[in-house]
């Protein structure tokens, strides 16, 4: 937990004096700021000259280095006015996460009072004046008040600022857990808390500590109070409990407890309009609230997962060095942590790509089901879906295929799983703001239902009794024509997915960037895929992908294979309704003249909605006695 | 408007004198039901004997006839006791709407000491009190304060019965002009109301009057006010207003106007939970609220409307005689109206209704482009569709005929029309509803998202371009393939309809009664066939229609031909997601083994969401490491 403090405020707040005694009280070095002036400085200052920016510049640099230095072997102290953000800027660059800020604050009276109670050091009211109109006050500071006696400031800083945690996590479920490693693991100093629940869950978190040596410097709590008062502030709490209802619960047992500027951030996949009902209330309240989606799973929570912030611009960069340090890093070593946009839309990307995930994982179950039906057993089917990683490598391609050779004795495993499919509720919304967007997305629809389908197990039984099939005809098909089905329909679900996003930032002017939404879910997340690295690229000329070159080529190249794959599919008995709805879709959303005009006629028969005309571009209401 | 006045009471209350006095006010007959107590009866009570209720019964008829001889004729005034409910349900019997009653009423000692007053007339005090025993209070009656003059009370009489009307309409768009014509040719007088906007909604009301000879008799107005005072107590106020926010406005507009236990009843397409949120919150003012579905469009309002109202049972049946008059009959003149259940179940099912509808509309219209593909022009296609009037008859199939013969000069209409289909929110909530409640609505929300992709207009010619048809196959299809398809395809549409509605009807308790949903939905509404006439028959069996003998073979006869004409149609580059929803759908809901071990083991495997295995029913949750 290395840091440099740095202990500032205006001449004659008593910088060196509580700098000295502090270095001692913590056994770390100290270093006054103005022993680092160059000569040129020193000149200046003593021919009576005051400093501008300029000379001041190299100088705060070579306290950022000495920092920089410092910290590769221990924390530090130094001590320097550094009265504005700027030269603040300077002294931590680079290690924004690792720089403290003491502020000694107290009034103009109460200085140059003391300072002229001593007899060698007077400073005329001009100067310290001059002092307090330079200074901008230090946001993120600790403010320690100089009344104080010299011990109590020490103590009081000690306990603030070495005693206490940078980062909060609150419940300490699968993905809290691998959260808190990964935080502890990069170095952070956290807290945890957990519930307390009679016979249920007791001492989790302190339990979870004992497990990890990782955790050895994190701090376990089951007591509210005390886990919020064992933080920094601004507060930086991090909610990992069930969504819905639970969150505004913990939101209210949190708030009694939090200062202005602390920052909630909320990791579960919560729906993204109570996000921002959510970030209003709390506003109101001078609390921060920040909706971000995690995607990785328990693993990627661990070694790294996909996190989607959304909320206030300047809460975020609170956050940030955080949330893009224990992040998954793309190819080029960036963060697949981005600052989303605002109210609630990291959420809403959240909920999409749990929506893609769906239809990834739909379409796997639905090749599989084919290559099944070609003879293949699940060891064959393993090696098929191996053999599919040059053309489609994803991270759900790669764990299906360990899924169809696990097995458990003699027997696969994957063959003794009900197939009863479950569902946490962001396919649902997906579906749900797809429909209240006026957006087709209809192979998550599809994925949904298909889930849907399955839970009915029992009637299904008693249907399959009542619709035997009798089909006998052959099906004629390669395993590459269903890997060029599968790389079709994954193109028709990107398409969708990403068209869904663009429509919600249209209309909540959340004005996303999607090369970049693209970017940060090419590693550590769910969906990662070598499809979604192109993507990153595609974005940048077009925000539908079905006008770039490259994606039409491939669009072309798979269709026939598509064609034949549902076909027969269909003819054989096997259901296929996201493959299905990938053609019928591209077919759809390229015909120049749909079946539409038949709606608009029946509706206007029956309803008198009117009709507009293809020869009219006024956009005219028409309507027609039909009888 | 003709109607019969029984005015009733206890003894001594003044039957007579007030009854005669307003026949004489209103110029017409007047009876004193005593006149006509057959020989038997008089001789009973000559010789001091009471008569007891069998006596009474065909006395009771014999004005109940008498009754319905008048109306033939003229209003009518009788003047009977009719202390019991039984007595009033007989003397009104299949005239319930135009039985009109007055309750001159007053207390104990008021009629005693009044009667005693006039000294002809004794009347032990034990007996008026029998008659007080006796009495059932007339919940529908007006009931009339004795104390006050003749003359007042008769002037009272006449402006609440007379001047009054019996039904209030609010909002004349199409529905609602449609549904004022109805009332008013059905002989109820009533009252309507259109909102005043300068130089956009002016006198609307006034107009829609004189352009009516049958809303002679109704009152027009635009004044909310004046409207509310226009109508008898309980009011019966009807809103066809636009769905939405516009509700509560003219509800809030409506309140401060209204007495206890007024009714409203919205038949607008509102949401089934806003419904339930409204009938709460006026429940609490001590209003009455009926959300209630109405469909037959513009024509069906007018000659009788499939309708479906829900709410309290107790205001139901003060709303009955006219909701039930001006509904649509089924094929055994039973009306298209009945009371659905609690809250806001009426228009739930008004909207999975529309749900049905819109796959009814898009399954036509991929039928027609097929039928088109196999070298059809319109007038062809529309005998090809009046073809299958005896094997599919529905109204949608009816005006889709009409609809592809319909010419504007030498071209067909249809063909001019612009391939955007609107929606008005219903096809959208029905999505939404099913996947909220787990329900695998497939083919809705595939006519839903067919509308979404004609939207894209724009795209779709843009897209167009970079896709142009490269498909030679050949489309080897018959007419009756299609047929066939579309039969099977309309089994599966009304089997997730109805689904859907049991489901909604298990969770919100509603106890709902499918065969008697499918009769309403026989006559009147958008979506009436034969087939739906099965179903009425089908549901008094089971609440599954795939496990029904007869849909059993007609799923069989009809899936090789569906199977064919997807197939088909997918090669040949014709989009047709409801038809091959359909037939993933059956295989899927037949499937006893489904794919969805493989997405329970996805979800296990990223992030431990457990599964459940096929060889241990207890429900246990199993978690594999599969790395």
């Amino acid at each position: 937990m290395k840091k440099v403090i740095f202990v500032i405020g205006v001449s004659g707040c008593g910088k060196s004096t509580i700098g000295k005694l502090l270095a001692q009280e913590l056994d770390i070095p100290f270093f006054d700021g103005d022993d680092f002036h160059p000569e040129h400085n020193v000149t200046k200052m003593s021919s009576g000259q005051a400093l501008n920016d300029d000379d001041r510049q190299g100088w705060l640099e070579t306290l950022n280095d000495l920092a920089k230095k410092q910290l590769k072997e221990n924390s530090c102290i130094i001590v320097c006015s550094a009265l504005k953000e700027t030269y603040r800027d300077t002294l931590s660059r680079d290690i924004e996460s690792k720089a403290k800020w003491v502020h000694l604050s107290g009034s103009f009276e109460q200085i140059f009072k003391r300072m002229n109670s001593r007899s060698d050091h007077f400073m005329p009211s001009e100067l310290l004046k001059s002092q307090f109109d330079i200074l901008e006050h230090p946001k993120d500071a600790l403010q320690i008040d100089i009344s104080l006696t010299p011990e109590n400031i020490v103590k009081t800083i000690k306990n603030k600022l070495m005693n206490t945690s940078e980062f909060g996590l609150f419940g300490l479920g699968v993905m809290g857990k691998s959260l808190c490693r990964n935080l502890a693991n990069n170095g952070f100093k956290i807290s945890m808390f957990n519930r307390h629940v009679d016979g249920v869950e007791e001492h989790v978190a302190k339990n979870f500590k004992a497990e990890y040596p990782e955790l050895s410097e994190a701090s376990d709590f089951d007591d509210i109070f005390a886990f919020v008062n064992s933080l920094q502030q601004p507060r930086r709490i991090m909610l990992m409990v069930n969504a819905g209802k639970t969150i505004d619960y913990v939101i209210e047992d949190l708030l009694p407890h939090l200062s202005e500027n602390d920052i909630i951030i909320d990791g579960g996949n919560s729906n993204y309009k109570k996000t921002k009902e959510r970030y209003d209330y709390l506003k109101s309240k001078g609390i921060h609230f920040i909706g971000t989606g995690v995607s990785g799973g328990e693993e990627g929570a661990l070694k790294g997962p996909s996190i989607m912030p959304s909320g206030d611009k300047e809460a975020y960069e609170k956050v940030a060095p955080f949330l893009e340090t224990i992040s998954a890093k793309d190819k080029n070593g960036l963060p697949c942590c981005t600052y989303v946009g605002t109210e609630g839309s990291g959420q809403f990307i959240k909920m999409v790509h749990n929506g893609i995930e769906y239809v990834e994982m739909q379409l796997l179950a639905e090749v599989s089901t084919i290559i099944e039906a070609l003879g293949q057993k699940p060891d064959d089917i393993a090696n098929t879906l191996d053999g599919w990683k040059n053309a489609a490598s994803s991270y759900l391609l790669e764990i299906t295929t360990a899924i169809f050779r696990k097995k458990e004795g003699d027997e696969w495993l994957v063959k003794k799983i009900l197939d009863k499919a479950g569902n946490k509720g962001t396919g649902n919304w997906t579906t749900i703001a797809s429909a209240e967007l006026g957006v087709p997305s209809t192979l998550i629809a599809s994925a949904l239902f298909s889930r849907y389908v399955s839970f009915y197990k029992d009637e299904r039984i008693q249907l399959n009794k009542n619709f035997e099939s009798v089909n006998s005809s052959e099906l004629n098909l390669t395993t590459n024509d269903v890997l060029e089905a599968y790389q079709f329909a994954r193109i028709i679900n990107h398409y969708q997915g990403f068209k869904l996003i663009a429509e919600a930032s249209n209309k909540y002017q959340w004005n996303l960037n999607l090369s970049e939404i693209a970017r940060i879910w090419t590693n550590g997340c769910i969906i990662r895929s070598t499809l979604m690295e192109e993507l990153v690229e595609v974005f940048k000329h077009t925000d539908n992908i079905l006008t770039h070159p490259q994606l039409i080529a491939y669009v072309k190249q798979y269709m026939p294979a598509l064609k034949k794959v549902v076909s027969q599919s269909i003819l054989n008995d096997i259901s296929t309704p996201a493959l299905g709805e990938a053609i019928h879709f591209l077919i759809g959303i390229t015909t120049k003249y749909a079946s539409a005009n038949v709606i608009q006629a029946q509706r206007d028969f029956f309803g008198a909605h009117t009709y507009q005309r293809l020869d009219d571009d006024s956009g005219k209401s028409y309507h027609t006695n039909w009888n």
